[in-house]
């Protein structure tokens, strides 16, 4: 059996993408997209993987902590630092996804981005999620790299628009998702060219440039990509103006929202997320024409095998 | 005859040209570069097409001066607007290239993403260069034209990191050079996501984003393509920096600077152009390893035909 799309089960939603794309790339057809309009967005956390109990980048932010609590002891009883080293969820959720996350930015400042790449890279080669055992880039979801192959085998290029940093998802999405760097849209702070005798650098610096959710992710995807996208996911009120932007656009569009209802392979979870809450979006779904994926019904296996296949390639 | 780079005279710069794409590509040799790092970036104005006597964004802003003065006469009596309507070059220079350009996206606040997009493109298709007589997008350069075919033939991923508006780019550089609009890096405005019932826009906001010049350049690259470039192309001192931040990279690198001293095809200019003055560039060049391109003598022809093929397609 080798149709398209083998982990996701036969349904309301799997035929909704496989009829969306054999509409859009139908040569004459009244739904055609010519290939380079054929934009996809993806969200990443909880949308290509998991980000449960906590999204992956506050995890490496635990780390780097650790590292500066070794070498200044006083961050142990210092907030929210003892929170992120006690792995104290409940006050992390309390802190918000925003705050975290430019606490994690504000602990690179002064790497350049070569640095940082090669931390980032290292540190994914031996990080485990803490209940599945895995490498966190093991943790990516099976039928979302069947659903970014197939979108790329059908001409579309895809792009990872994330609130997550924008450096520390291009350390790894390559080779997890075959999705380049230089289509992976994200949070950024900003950066500065320093320049030597004979060594040129962009350093990393404090200040945030972007945080990349809600309203921001559109306006990210016209800086960066400059097209509406045609195809957009995501999981979680964080997305939903990315959904709506995409299905607002004339033609053919198709907008896709993750319910976590997998208590038993995943996590079920949804409004009371803090850090990303699905309240919004989900309640909305119908009246925004948002097709919404039940990750229990709709898809046969969650996870990507322990090794998996060559992913690299033509994006 | 059916070798690469016709429009080029056999020499210095299109061998080190040809030498360069031949290592790159070569699989098992010492300067082998895998084709997703093959990434190239071009300057625009003034490498890719004519810059003189002032950047096409600047005519693009008189056009839109001379409707906004239609509804409000004072404009005719105002500076900077009287030195636009009148064509006062002298003036306009000493202004400054990031205030002119700045005051050119101010004229475009509150346009949605769309909306500018229509204007731009309908206006490529009648707006003429007061001295060559060509549409402005006939104003491009064949040899270059040329340059980048022949990179994407060899696996390179084409860029434009330009200080003109990012969108003004994007509404011809898909037509006239290949170039995919997400392949387009520039100055740009904040954007602001606007929601309605049923719709929804980006609106251009008159806040900079970021002025796409000098320190600029290599930062816009680390945030829209996430790699340092293997080949870079300008023309400036404002294209200095991108030039050494390719070329200070490790394994082959190719900077090229373009010097235009072809008064008879084009213009002879390079300190002495206030608005974007070659200088220090010219003057390091070989200090840094930089590769003088002479208009006269390494290129053939200079204009791509009035009817260029089409340059569409795969980028």
């Amino acid at each position: 059996m080798a149709g398209p799309l083998p982990s996701w089960t036969d349904g309301a939603a799997k035929s909704a993408i496989l009829d969306f794309v054999a509409r859009v790339t139908k040569e004459g057809g009244p739904d055609f997209v010519p290939p380079p309009e054929r934009i996809a967005t993806f969200d990443n956390d909880g949308t290509l993987w998991c980000e449960q109990p906590i999204q992956v980048q506050l995890f490496f932010l635990i780390d780097r902590v650790k590292e500066l609590a070794a070498k200044d002891p006083s961050l142990n009883e210092r907030q929210p630092y003892k929170a992120l080293l006690e792995h104290d969820m409940k006050t992390l959720h309390g802190l918000g996804k925003q705050a975290l996350f430019e606490l994690a930015f504000a602990t690179h400042a002064g790497m350049t981005e070569d640095e940082f790449d090669a931390i980032a890279q290292a540190w994914f080669t031996k990080a485990k999620h803490p209940k599945f055992g895995r490498l966190f880039k093991e943790n990516i979801y099976r039928p979302q790299v069947e659903l970014l192959g197939f979108l790329r085998d059908n001409g579309f290029k895809t792009y990872i628009v994330s609130g997550g940093g924008i450096d520390l998802i291009r350390a790894f999405a390559e080779e997890a998702y075959g999705i380049p760097r230089e289509q992976v849209v994200g949070s950024s702070v900003k950066l500065r060219f320093e320049m030597g005798d004979s060594s040129a650098a962009l350093l990393k610096l404090s200040e945030l440039n972007s945080f990349d959710d809600r309203e921001v992710k559109p306006a990210n995807i016209g800086l960066h990509i400059g097209r509406r996208p045609i195809l957009a996911f995501g999981n979680s009120d964080g997305d939903l103006a990315m959904l709506r932007y995409c299905k607002t656009g004339k033609g053919a569009r198709l907008s896709l929202l993750i319910h976590h209802d997998d208590a038993e392979r995943e996590v079920a979870y949804d409004r009371e997320f803090r850090l990303s809450p699905l309240a919004e979006a989900l309640d909305k779904a119908d009246a925004y024409g948002i097709t919404v994926v039940s990750m229990k019904k709709d898809w046969k296996t969650v996870f990507a095998p322990a090794q998996a296949p060559g992913q690299r390639g033509a994006a």
